[in-house]
C-alpha cells in the first residue's frame, strides 16, 4: 500500500518551487502525493495546521511535518 | 540520466529522521542520493556551504538547496 504524502503550498515563489520539486521526486511506486494550495483551498487549513505545519510550503508524510524552506507562516492565510 | 542528490546532516535527532525519511523517500529511478554526515566528515562542509546549505539538515538537488525543519546550523559543525 502506498503512503500518502500531501504537499502545503501557498503559492509564492519559495511554495512553488518546492512544490514543483518534492511532488516530483518522491517515489511514486511509494506515495500517493497530493499537492494542495491552501492559498485557494482555505477549507484546508485545519487539516494542515492538525498536521503540524507551521510554515509552508511543508511535506506531511504518514502524519509528520516536514518544513522545506520558508515561504510564508501558515497564520498569514487565514 | 539520474539527478544527483545529497542529503547534508549531522547526527541529532531532527537530522536523522530527515535522512532516513527522504534517502528512501526520492524515486529511485530519477535520483542518486548520497547522504553526507557533515559531524564525521567535515571535509564536506566547504561542499554544503557552496551549495548555499545554512542549517541540517539540507537536500540538495541539481545544487539547489531545501532546508528541512531545522537541525542545527551549519556554523555550529565548524
Amino acid at each position: 500500500m502506498k503512503t500518502e504524502g500531501h504537499v502545503f503550498y501557498a503559492g509564492c515563489s519559495v511554495c512553488v518551487d518546492a512544490e514543483q520539486r518534492f511532488a516530483t521526486a518522491l517515489d511514486p511506486a511509494a506515495f500517493d502525493v497530493e499537492i494542495v494550495h491552501l492559498g485557494t483551498d482555505e477549507g484546508r487549513l485545519p487539516e494542515a495546521e492538525a498536521a503540524g505545519v507551521k510554515p509552508v510550503p511543508a511535506l506531511v508524510i504518514d502524519g509528520q511535518p516536514h518544513h522545506i524552506n520558508f515561504g510564508a507562516d501558515i497564520a498569514a492565510l487565514r
